[in-house]
């Protein structure tokens, strides 16, 4: 909702931006017939699955990204809970078979306003079935890892957690955030 | 986005809802520029203000519920994280200076496309000044708590868990996932 020209969904004409009476933010505001459309954060649910002392990553096949290694996760749709999207983005992303734990890591990412949430998950089973997004879907130990070619940093900085805290068998719950990356 | 007629926000033509190629479910789709339209799932983010053995609640002076106690929470924005979004809210809306605590509910209204997050929070001053939304924000001991006039759902399941939690003096979060109420 970024670009200059923007229409009203409710009527079809031209909206401008202007902070509401009573608001205090820019929102997309029609003049024809008064809608205020709001633009808000996205959540993105998805699964970290173990099998034995392995955990599964899914080298991507889309941009943004492509070929770089994520956890299987994608955005939350409507009409869904935030376990229910985790198993499906594990379905739909590895063809995976799992059984979800607990909600693990919850990351605010203000720059880009969305939120990631992953589930631990026990692999049913080491075999996959990757999805149109996905390259390939593998296990890897943890000293495999390909660190340089993790697709996100909240997925990498939860892979970090998983590990330091499987040494102690201790899961706690954490919610996180991080800032825009520096410059290049 | 559930009217049967909805315009692109990119170019004002009128939209279908159809399944785009790869896709499984409806999207309102541009037939004219192309664009894809997604709606989202939205994050509502609020606290459990405590002080001594009382919480804050918030009389709602706006629909919905309108009359109903609440605690103070609302819809998070872009560019924010949850926990600025809590605090946010909470200043917005009962002008309660607060320090934040962990995240302790996550629960998801799967029919109504949201999810409420309620951090716990240390008040640090008993003197609030509500703000447009809310017509009143008042202390209250368990045995006051108005069970029958609290405005939702999440925040009465919120509200149970934290003083049975309480009696415990451990706070575990929770997340959760409430369905549909019955028809009437």
């Amino acid at each position: 909702m970024s670009s200059s020209h923007s229409y009203c969904r409710a009527c079809g004409k031209l909206t401008e931006y202007r902070i509401p009476p009573g608001d205090s933010l820019l929102r997309q505001c029609c003049n024809s017939c008064g809608e205020i459309h709001y633009d808000n954060p996205k959540l993105v649910l998805g699964t970290l699955p173990v099998w034995q002392d392995k955990v599964l990553l899914c080298k991507r096949a889309i941009e943004p990204r492509l070929g770089y290694w994520t956890l299987p996760a994608g955005f939350m749709e409507n009409n869904e809970s935030t376990a229910q999207a985790a198993l499906r983005e594990t379905d739909e992303e590895a063809g995976a078979d799992i059984e979800l734990q607990e909600l693990y890591t919850l990351i605010s990412v203000p720059h880009i306003s969305q939120i990631h949430g992953i589930y631990r998950a026990r692999l049913l089973s080491p075999n996959f079935a990757p999805g149109e997004e996905t390259l390939e879907a593998r296990l890897f130990a943890e000293d495999e890892i390909p660190w340089d070619d993790i697709a996100f940093r909240t997925i990498k900085l939860t892979l970090q957690h998983f590990f330091a805290d499987r040494k102690q068998n201790h899961f706690p719950f954490r919610s996180l955030e991080i800032s825009a990356p520096p410059p290049a």
